[in-house]
This record gives structure tokens, sequence and C-alpha cells, in this order.
């Protein structure tokens, strides 16, 4: 482990491959045989839970209810709204068949030929049209909405680029679809869980995100605004984290969903959608990770201290016994404690184990410290290292924990800020953005002047972000007249 | 709903449409558009989240970390294990393009045939095959075991008659996949497991069940032996409920699974294999529901305690700050507590459909109650009612909710007890056992008996009851010696 750590690619060098490492090295991830497709793996799937946890409970208090449905959707369905069908039946996995069969010569087994489906299925690149085919009968009158639904699920689309977490053909996410009576309460639930979004992000990944609402282009197929948080990452690219649309009556036109309002009268129902997925996990990733490895936000880390005895025999023995009190003290203040004795692997090793899994705090006890009364304390976040007094020492780690969280966010954040550009010029901008960072920029509101943009630099039209005071200026690109500033940069 | 109530068909007329009505009418699932498949409604899936809840945390209790697998397997990889693919490649829904584009007419889309995938994709029917294919690189000494990994995820069987819960073609499941050094280690996690699943069934779901092992024929393809856990449903009928198997190195061999043993000599790796699924929640409502609807065991009830209010105005007012502090009592002693004071429904309504929902316990405050100190309490297994004192209500409901609980159990036991007959004559037993039950019979051990019994009786061998004292005997059908008494059954 020693060597391996040794070889994981420097940020500075290729941050690229610093990621692609680290994901592999801290076993959070790994490709499996299947195209595109990754294998989650426990330290990383832990993470996941942690965030469901959170999210599911902050969903629920909003009034949102779980519920699941079906995997497959009829093909026809996904050609009944007339964008979404566009955006997303290009890259989709297709079940033509519900039967294998041995193969003549006994050599393995081939698709069966007379089990050819009638309609094909369509592995779910996201549910809109199957839940809104599902509401229809679920939605009669007023009296039933708001209707709110959540669910935990796998989704595919057919990546050609795949990268573990960022883009992967299979993903988890957690899909909300909910039916409202007017525009205006669609639009402020498709608001609020933006903000849900944003605060989970926050004050629990530790990742600071700019809120807005995406242009017309990137909008999600279907919807008539994409509303967005988008984090950056230490390259100054920036990651699309989470996203919450107000569908209109879109998908209840196409899916023929109407209420009887208090008048009884027949009206169609207002909607919105909003996901996140396991992509949050990248995000978390390449927002505090350094080069020794993971950096994680207590909050979400599966484990928050590790403890190591440096010890043998007899000694060690004496050492366990002082930390037992410690150790339950730890747990019973809701602390995820990990003691660390086994004697198979050096004390270094662990060390550096520990650091590349991001554990966020460590503490260390040898035959020395246990004469003393002392302990020694690392933080993951700084690398700082101090001897401590046992006593009041759980009071100490439940402070530092809180202290790493805000710590780690708090440095994001500046990095972030740091790399916020306002910018006039569009051969600035070209020279400027190669570096990476958030330009806060006029645009003309076209889609020719965002096509150029991406065509001429790689960067899109990331969102107008909310919460900036907005004056009206000159488009850099066109020289037209402009609204409002955009951010504009390199992404994920 | 007190019209659509009525029409739940009552059990003794016909039990299985019963099962259906109750399925629709209390909320719980119904047919997708999608053949086969399910939604799982919010209520229903709220049990679930419920059980999912505690059996992870046995899981976890024994070991097993939670990991995630990729949802489509290579068509190759089902044909390494020989008898594994002639169980699942007969039903399974096969991927073999990765695009659609729009038809020429534009009336829809269509297969694009220039997707063709090079070797098509089967969505999961089980994960064994793409679990060890992952083992083989997470394995290479016996310090790598055991390994234990769960997940939580959906598969898909192309079954032709399917029923809400008990048969669909998708069913989300818990999958665990472990890994051992020796036979022995890997037979006790088998055990132990099957154990795991008896203890959630008998005290979370309310739902006793007989443990054993399944005949040759009757075992998971490609296990050396398949542990089962039985359940009787009110016709008599069996259903598995949750099955556990030791795999032998039957997949270890064919994914070339080994690992370095102390003498550093490599071995091939011990497997076991365990799931239950959303049929679970077809034994608890087949267990313990009646002709009003569901009755649900507490500990599992998305809705612990109703509290009806029955009043209108200040009389409202005055009950609802009389029972504010009650309300907040229950919820501290952990009790899920909903407080019904919606205006626009009838009490009686809100009786009729909290009965068919099956919460356990009811409150009900009037004018009158609130004069004189008292609470109606009605208690939905027996729907038993009686006016109480509002003071120590609290730990009367506390209370109450266990005595319900085990009143369930011991109830759905005592029916089940009353149904297992020792059975020494075929015809007697062709005769009795359409009536249901589970029949103890001897068994000569060979498949030419079981297959005569299954044509001739629809029974199948559920399992070799373990608890059971046996002695010899004599087959009832061949009349050939038999070692051990076996349970027969109809069975879902």
């Amino acid at each position: 482990m020693a060597k391996e750590l040794k070889e994981l690619t420097k940020r500075a060098e290729n941050y690229s491959q610093w990621f692609n490492d680290l994901v592999v090295k801290a076993d959070m991830a790994e490709q499996s045989a299947v195209r595109g497709c990754m294998v989650i793996k426990p330290y990383g799937y832990a993470i996941w839970e942690k965030m469901q946890q959170q999210l599911d409970k902050m969903f629920k208090e909003t009034g949102a209810q779980n519920a699941y449905f079906p995997l497959l959707i009829p093909k026809s369905f996904l050609s009944k709204e007339a964008e979404h069908v566009e955006g997303f039946a290009k890259e989709c996995a297709v079940v033509t068949h519900y039967r294998l069969r041995a193969k003549e010569d006994k050599s393995g087994v081939e698709v069966d030929p007379a089990a050819k489906l009638e309609e094909e299925l369509i592995v779910r690149p996201t549910s809109e049209t199957i839940i809104w085919n599902t509401y229809k009968n679920w939605i009669h009158s007023w009296r039933d909405l708001p209707l709110m639904c959540n669910q935990w699920c796998n989704v595919m689309r057919w990546e050609m680029r795949t990268r573990p977490f960022l883009r992967t053909s299979e993903f988890l996410w957690q899909e909300g679809h909910t039916a409202h009576a007017t525009r205006e309460e669609a639009e402020e639930e498709a608001q609020k869980m933006l903000k849900v979004y944003a605060k989970f992000a926050e004050e629990w990944m530790a990742v600071p995100v700019i809120q807005g609402v995406k242009s017309e282009t990137e909008r999600f197929a279907g919807a008539l605004d994409t509303y967005t948080i988008e984090a950056m990452m230490q390259d100054g690219k920036a990651l699309q984290s989470g996203t919450s649309h107000f569908l209109g009556q879109n998908f209840a036109k196409a899916f023929e969903v109407t209420y009887l309002n208090k008048d009884n009268k027949p009206e169609y129902v207002w909607a919105t959608s909003w996901g996140v997925s396991t992509r949050l996990i990248g995000a978390l990733i390449m927002t505090h990770s350094d080069d020794n490895g993971l950096v994680l936000p207590p909050r979400l880390a599966p484990i928050q201290v590790v403890i190591v005895p440096i010890s043998k025999g007899d000694d060690l023995q004496h050492i366990t016994e002082r930390l037992t009190p410690v150790i339950e003290a730890l747990r019973k203040a809701g602390i995820t404690v990990k003691y660390d004795d086994a004697d198979n692997k050096r004390p270094g090793f662990k060390f550096a184990d520990y650091e590349l899994k991001g554990v966020p705090v460590r503490l260390v006890m040898g035959a020395r410290d246990l004469e003393n009364g002392t302990i020694e304390v690392m933080r993951r976040d700084t690398l700082e290292k101090e001897t401590r007094p046992i006593e009041g020492i759980v009071e100490y780690v439940e402070q530092l924990l809180e202290d790493i969280q805000k710590n780690i966010f708090e440095k994001a954040k500046a990095y972030r800020d740091a790399r916020i550009y306002e910018c006039e010029n569009y051969e600035e901008f070209k020279e400027k953005v190669k570096d990476g960072g958030f330009f806060l920029c006029h645009w003309d509101g076209t889609a020719e002047t965002e096509a150029k943009i991406k065509e001429e630099t790689q960067a899109t039209i990331r969102c107008v972000p909310f919460g900036v005071e907005q004056t009206p200026g000159v488009d850099m690109v066109s020289g037209k007249p402009s609204k409002a500033r955009v951010i504009i940069a390199r992404s994920y």
C-alpha cells in the first residue's frame, strides 16, 4: 500500500489521472466487465448510503414519499413527449427479446429468435414517461394534488466516453416527480428542491455550489426550465451536481393527465422532476481530496475516527483497556469509530491507508502516551498532528469533526471564489478559460452565441446564477445588448 | 371508499381474488403498463423500506457490507456455470441494441440496426456471475477472506404468469454473496443467514416459518444446498419466503477464483448467496390480513397509530389541544402517529380506510370523551374497542403495539400448526392436499417420486425441515425405505 500510495498521480501533473487513480486506490469503485458500467465497492457505497439517508430525510420533510416504478419502458412511451424523445432515445439500452436458448453445438447460449417482443422495451434513462402514464390513474381531482413521489433506482444512458462516478452508462440516482394544480406551485416546488440540493451539497458534502437556471439549450429534454447547482472542481471545471426541472404541462398533455378543479372543470396538471446521482461522489472526491488521497467531510465519512494503538503484548492490552471507554463514549456521541489493533500491518502502512481513504481524524496511542495520559490527534484535512491529554478527548474530537467539516467547506469556497472572474473581452476569455474558472459574462441570450462559444472554447453556459446583482451590458462575443451575466465554464 | 371496501372479495369466496383486490385497494401496488411489472405505491413501498432498514442492520451485524454491481450481464457469463445457465437463461430480458432512431415517416422511434451490440447483455436475474467475475480481482490471499457483500437492487425474470409481490417479472430484492476459505465456513454462513431470515420473518413480520433444506430438484441453479424458510398462507399453501445457498466451489471454478492459503498454495474459494425480495410483502399480506383489509405487524406498519378527533369548531380545537401532548409523547417513544383531523372526509370513511390499510391502533376522541377524560382505543387485529382514561394512554398504546405484534404471530402459528399433518397414505394425501396444509411425509429421496407427486397433486417437496425428530420409515408413494420426513405442500 505504501508503495501503491506513492503511485497516486499528483494533481498538478495530471488531474484527470489523479482522479481515476484515486477512485481505484481508495477502494471507491472500479470498471466492470460491462462497458461503461462501474462496480461501486463497499467503501464508495458506504458514502452513497450516507448521502441517501440524509437526502431521503430532507425529501420526506418536504412531503415527498418513496415509490417504485418499472425499470423497462415501452418504446412508444418515449415518443409521446416530442423533445423528451430527442434528448433520450439516442442513448439507450433496448430489450428486444425475452429468452435465450442453448446453441446447437452446446458452446453457449444465444438469443431465441422466437422470443422477440412485440414492442421493444427501453431500460429507463429517466422515468418521466412511465410515471406520468401511471399518474394518469392516480389523479382525478384537486384533492389528489399535490402528488409527490421519489424513487431511488438505477438508470442507464449509453455513454460513449465514461469515467467512474462522473459519467457512467448505468448509474444510481433518485428521481422526484411531482404533480401540482397550478403553475406557481410547480415552479415553487422545482425551486424548493433546488434549495434542498444546495443545502445538502454545502452542509453535508461541504461543496459550495452556485444555484441558477439553465439556458434553453442546456435544459432537460421536455422541461420549460431547468434549475441547477454547479460546483467547481480543483481544475477549475464546473460539475453540474443536481438539477430540478419545471416541466410545465408537457408531460400532462403527452399522457393526458387532467384533474377536476374546484369548479369541477378539467385542467392539465403541472409537473416537476428533480434528481441527483452517484455523480455527487465524484464531486465530493474532486472538491476536497489531495495528493495523499481522499479528504472526506466528517458528515459523510464511513469511518469518522480511526484509532491505532502502537504497541504489542501487555502494553497493547493496557492501551486497549485505557481506550475502551473512549471508544464507547465516542460511539455514544454518534461517531463512527474504527479501532485498528490488527497485528498483520505496520503502523506506517495503516497511516498511509487511512490517509488514502480520507478518514477525518486519526488517534494514535503508544506506550509513552499511556504513561503520560496523552494521545496523538491528526486531522486529515490539514495533516496537522498534536499531542493532547486523553482527558476530554471525546469532546475535543466532537468539536474537531465539526471544525473539519467547516474548514473544508471554507477552503473549497475560497478556492472557487478566487476563480470566479468577470470578463468583458472574448479574446481574453478564450485565453483564460483554458486554465479553468467560472466566467461571469454578459450574454445576448441567443443560441448562436452559445454555440459559437462552445465550439471555439469547449466552454458552455452553466447557468444564469441566482443571487447575483444583474445590470444590463454588452455580449462579449456578438456585441449585442445583454440583460444579464451568465456563468460560462468548461465542465465535466 | 366505504363502497369500495365492501367490494373487497371475501377470503372464503376466493382467496386469490381477495389478495389481488386487497393489494390494489389498500394502495400497496398495481399493474404497470409493462407486462408482469408492478408499480409499488408509496404505502406498499413504505413497508419495504421498513423491511430493508431492519434487514440491512441485521446483515451488517454479521459483517456484510453493501456494494453495487452492474445491472447488465454479458451473455457469455451466464454460460460459465453449467447448471446456472439452465436455470436462468430461459427467462430473461435481453438487451441487443444501444440506440433508437426516428422513423423515416416520423411516426415514432425504432431500433437503430447500426447499434447492435457485439455481445448481448442480460438484465440480471441474479448476480452470481458478474459478482464472481469481480471477486476474482478482489481475492488473492487468505487475508482477503471472508468477503461478504450484499446489494439491494432490482432483478428481472421473464415470468409468464405474474401476481403482485408474489411473482413479478421485475422485483426488488437483496442478494448477499460471500466468499470463504473453507467449506465449513461457507456452510456455516449459509445457515447463519437462513437464521437471520427466520428471525426477521418471525420477530418483525410476525410470520412463523419452517426452516429446512431443499431437495436437489428444488435447489437454486448452481448450488450444492439451498436452505429455505417456508411460511403457510391462510389458504394452506406454502410460500417460500427466503433462501440461502451453499454454492460450494462451483462459481469459484467457473470464474477461476482462487486464494493462496497460509501455506501459500492456491485453493478455490467457497461460496454462498442469500436473498429475500418484495415477495415478503406478499407473505405479510396473506398471513395476517382479513376480510376488512390489511392487518400489519406494528413493527413494520408505516403508520402505527392513527388518531381521529370527532368534532368540529371549538370542540375540535379543544380536543386537538388535549391530544397534542399525547401525540408528542407517542412520537418521542418512537411510535409513528398520524393525526387525521381532515374535515373533508367523514369519520366512518376514515375508519374503514384505516382498517383497510391495517393501521394497528386507532384512537378516537369526541366531545364527550374530552369531558370524561377518556379516549376510544381500537386494535386492528381483533377489532376490539374499549374506552380508556386518557391518563396513561401512551404507556398503554406502547404495550398494546407489542401485544398485537405477539398476538398476530401466535394466531398465525396456531393456524399453521393446526394444518401440519403427518401422513402415511398417498391416497389420503391426494385427497387432503387439495384443502391445503403442510404434509410431513416420508420420502425415498428420489427425483422420480418427487416428480410423480408434483404431477399428480401439484404439490412439491418444500424442504427437509430442521428441528423435527426424524425416524426411518416408508415412502408413501413408492413404498421404498425413507430416512426422513419432508414437508410437502402446494405452493405459490
